[in-house]
């Protein structure tokens, strides 16, 4: 068993070292943080467009937000009893001309600079929905509310998989009404995803899934989770065949952002919430997985549905 | 001459409360951070295009990085000497159940959680060409190098003003090249900005200008910057008349980044570098501020340029 893991470390690297030399990715010095290339970027680009045609029925409001989020906002959402160990925090320096000298020599030595950086009142976004959840404090419209966002999501989780990006982007779709209408909400979704991998010929397969719960309490919540349902996860081969990959995944949250934000439905109840959730980044990574690195080597079928 | 600094802070409202009205902005609960309504990110992007096609010409190597940068790259950068004070470093929890639960205790106490936040290997991007330049070390093929590079930008300067926003997105064309190649090259530029404003039918104005520098020894650093003509700006009124900003940048680094990340022209010299930047959000904000919130009373010249 001791030569399981060398050798999904050798598949993994195939891809990303391929990419590399083509210049799809660009490397940074940093684990998972990579520049992408034009072909990868302007595939990215076209997968958000098409999810975008599949979304266009539900008259979603389009908004856009910085990668940063309100931290009382961040706080207040729960992420940080769950995710810690992903979360990021925005620091900037604070001090005079001394303190300024102070970290310049620090910085000139090689040492630890951080000492005169305080957190600021933001944090990065974790997930493209949760600057949505506090706009929402209130009492919904009957028909409760529905976004459409699309946010570069930060997670702390250094790695060398290709698939494990420290920054990506996240489009998601984000519901808020009663429990009947969200949970109806995300059924709806089922058949598009589906066709949404169909139309890029991913070999895929959707299962239930639970969310990276921190600590020795993590692994309860992660059962509940999965016995509830609560995730759904399409996943797909990228940077090995044998371990796949979440590239796409919808969320039923209860009325977890509905107490943590007081969202009500019209008739004064706890509003529940859903979303569906596109890895842009990784959805691409699948798609040059599959079809190979050179576009014009795809199947006509793929090319119509991205518009090359 | 009391009366001028609320004057200007009205004026300032005006336009940020008519834009949060029509839901062209969303307020997030921190000074400059803002949600974009479909319009103004439907703009902004239009905007970003329309640079994109004046830029065509010079076939620069396009490349998409993520909002954070490796934190040795920024150190060795410069930017902690000049501008400590807008910089916003990245921090992540480290820590057990134990370290989970006080971090936990002091969220709920409404206290300073930001203990077990040590630093990251990465910091938030400065500028969209700071990702660029660790990439040339080394030297340099004969006709130098040149980037289209787009990236959310943080700044930690915390404002009431609209155009002041902590996260933007600065598309930039990135030149490295012997001095006189990168001085004619940034020569090339000036025509093309003036037929980009000229497009949107903005009034704006070009001035030599310097950067926010830090502390007391950065009033010298200005001023050198200003009698080298080192930095040229494009300046356009955003959230009032009398007060124009800067939309648009034209830098010359000189040896600057070429020296700090050892980048070396085709005979072995320091190559020198310079930029183009284009504030993405800021010409938007000049955009609507110029020409109304209603897009569909846009001149049709605004509207052909911008495809609408």
């Amino acid at each position: 068993m001791a030569s399981t893991q060398p050798a999904v470390a050798v598949i993994d690297d195939a891809l990303r070292d391929d990419m590399l030399r083509e210049r799809l990715l660009i490397a940074t010095g940093v684990p998972g943080v990579y520049g992408l290339g034009a072909a990868f970027e302007d595939t990215l680009l076209r997968i958000d467009r098409l999810i975008g045609r599949f979304g266009a029925d539900d008259h979603a409001e389009l908004v856009r937000f910085p990668p940063i989020l309100n931290r009382r906002h961040f706080a207040q959402s729960g992420y940080l009893a769950s995710f810690p160990h992903l979360a990021g925090t925005v620091h900037s320096f604070e001090g005079t001309d001394r303190v300024h000298s102070e970290l310049l020599r620090a910085v000139a030595q090689g040492q630890d600079w951080s000492a005169a950086f305080p957190a600021t009142d933001v944090v990065l976004t974790p997930a493209a929905c949760y600057p949505v959840y506090p706009l929402l404090a209130g009492r919904l419209p009957a028909s409760g509310r529905l976004f459409d966002v699309m946010s570069y999501c930060f997670r702390h989780e250094p790695s060398e998989r290709a698939e494990r990006m420290q920054m990506f982007r996240m489009r998601e779709f984000v519901r808020a009404a009663d429990p009947e209408t969200v949970m109806a909400w995300r059924e709806s979704w089922l058949p598009k995803v589906s066709q949404i991998v169909e139309a890029l010929q991913l070999d895929t397969r959707a299962d239930v899934a639970s969310d990276p719960f921190f600590g020795r309490g993590g692994v309860l919540l992660a059962e509940s989770q999965r016995d509830q349902r609560l995730k759904i996860e399409v996943l797909a081969p990228v940077s090995s065949d044998e371990c796949s990959t979440a590239i796409i995944s919808l969320n039923y949250h209860q009325d977890h952002f509905g107490e943590r934000f007081a969202i009500e439905t019209a008739h004064g109840a706890v509003a529940h919430t859903s979303c569906v959730g596109f890895g842009l980044e990784r959805m691409t990574l699948a798609v040059f997985r599959r079809h190979g690195l050179d576009r014009a080597q795809w199947t006509d079928a793929v090319r119509e549905a991205l518009d090359l």
